[in-house]
């Protein structure tokens, strides 16, 4: 593409060419622009293409996915978990969302001057634990320094490599008009954990974040026989913008259901507060399988907390259409600009 | 090992708890003791007490090699190269290290907000060239951005994924007494570039960096049936360091000849005008080889531009020690300290 037209891709600052701002962080439509015009443009990859969580390493018999994941999230630390912990969970979440059991990670730290060491050995024995639990190596890392000012306190860049056990893989290409939408759990949590410890509001109920490895749902999912057709982390831009994603995708319609998607009562309240749709709301330990309708029940069984929350439809083919409580149907569209930057 | 014990290896702020420096990302000593102390000690992973460049993921049948590494350079753009070119030779040579073919790169880009879009593409279109003339695929991506000062225009994260084509793994426990130490090219070019640009100075002859992909001359040593017992690349630290690194981890004496090594009248000049010393200069294009006394003629044939420095001895063990030009000989030490932060 043109520089003309990157430029009409991205907003314009006053003094003239187009800049980054934290919209294209924010797994939105700039997000998803940018990553078009200018990642997928550069290196022309048909990985890169398929627009998935990972990549599948095609070429090697043994069949293996592979991920990366940046961590930015501020604070450090928060209800639930910490930078450390949600840098493991968010890349074996990611290569479960391909099907993959997770085996290695890689861990590069980006450490600002003037950082207490005693945190970064919290983060680094957090990460140690989660990836344990998740079942993954930490094999090998890099550490850089950049000057006070230049970062803030500890990035984390994960990569992550592993073993495919779905074949074919789940994506969107795969999700037929019928099939039921599953969420794996109540959503939004991670979201308003964050934003409550951010702007110092304590909530009755303590407000978690759901951050955890979902490895062990969707395993136990195959292991039942239960076919996934489509799997995906609801990460930035919650499960509204994942729905979309995979609805333009495939090209299918999705219906959801507002009232059916479980958000627990403190979440909501914590939305309500800050006036965001925990639609919109990042989960890092939730996601969404497209099942064939005659396996929903049988897969609600074995996720235990999760929901049917919809179902892909012939109708509106790329949108996405939501009954709201009150029985009206209106498109939810993908997040665009940012609801809540560094959440992850 | 307790927290009394991991403050003492690292330096007291005023205010009393330890803390990270510019130094911790130096790669001399502080940054060794920082991933023993911290990290190796919170993953407790045998690939990683290897302290290779890379992991090997020896349960996979397919021998892969697995690496990571962050980058913060400044300026972004420098002569020979930018962070976006580096970033794929950074991690193709990591992988070249192990004796892996490159195949198969992420990227994770950390943006500060209001970044120029026309940077982030010009980066993007760098690395994708390098990646395309490393014969490596960048295959899975991720892109978060902070807030106006939290970061420094880009910062870029890739890992790497090769197929392992040396049986056994070179590594510092195979060098034996009598080695020859070869290094594959002249020293220190891309650190003094760096600072040269920084600085502001420019010299008679235009300073380059060295920054390129070595998979290509380790491939032709290794299709010569070179054994090669030990490969490191000369980054952070430069050959000095690494020198340093290998004589403690096979401890074993490696003997070097100051005058054998070769640095071009550029460098060695602006290495002059900062009171730098070229043997801990960065390079991003050159690597030392441990090979077999009676290959090393054949090797330096291959090699080209590259000269045989010195050898492993039997006398002491663990220690480098250094023939000076006026014929001196002392101990050559580790980097301690931070000679030129974000080289890389």
């Amino acid at each position: 593409m043109s520089a003309e037209e990157l430029k009409l891709s991205c907003p314009a600052p006053k003094e003239g060419g187009a800049e980054i701002t934290l919209a294209h962080g924010s797994g939105g439509r700039v997000m998803h622009r940018l990553i078009r015009d200018v990642f997928q443009a550069a290196f022309q990859d048909p990985e890169l293409k398929r627009a998935h969580d990972g990549a599948f390493l095609a070429s090697e018999r043994t069949g293996l996915a592979f991920t990366t994941d940046s961590f930015v999230v501020r604070p450090l630390f928060f209800p639930g978990g910490d930078i450390g912990s949600l840098a493991v969970h968010g890349t074996v979440n990611d290569l479960a969302m391909c099907g993959a059991e997770p085996l290695y990670l890689s861990c590069g730290f980006i450490l600002e001057e003037g950082l207490p060491l005693e945190t970064l050995q919290r983060v680094a024995l957090s990460m140690a634990k989660a990836a344990k639990e998740a079942g993954a190596r930490v094999v090998t890392g890099d550490t850089k320094v950049v000057e006070r000012g230049k970062g803030d306190g500890i990035y984390i860049n994960t990569a992550g490599i592993g073993r495919r056990l779905v074949e074919p893989a789940p994506e969107p290409a795969r999700v037929r008009a019928g099939d039921a939408i599953l969420v794996s759990g109540d959503i939004g949590a991670h979201g308003a954990a964050i934003l409550s410890v951010r702007e110092g509001l304590t909530f009755e109920t303590a407000l978690q974040s759901d951050s955890a490895a979902v490895w062990p749902q969707v395993k136990a999912l195959l292991d039942a026989g239960v076919e996934l057709r489509c799997l995906r982390d609801l990460t930035r831009g919650g499960l509204a913008t994942t729905l979309n994603e995979i609805a333009a995708s495939a090209n299918i319609g999705l219906s959801l259901d507002e009232s059916a998607v479980p958000v627990r009562p403190e979440t909501a309240a914590a939305c309500e507060v800050f006036g965001l749709e925990p639609l919109y709301m990042a989960c890092e330990g939730r996601f969404a399988a497209f099942v064939p309708e005659a396996q929903a029940k049988k897969a609600l069984g074995i996720l235990g907390s999760g929901a049917l929350v919809g179902r892909a439809v012939e109708r509106h083919p790329g949108e996405v259409r939501m009954t709201t409580r009150i029985g009206v149907e209106r498109i939810l569209d993908m997040l665009s600009g940012e609801q809540l930057p560094r959440i992850c």
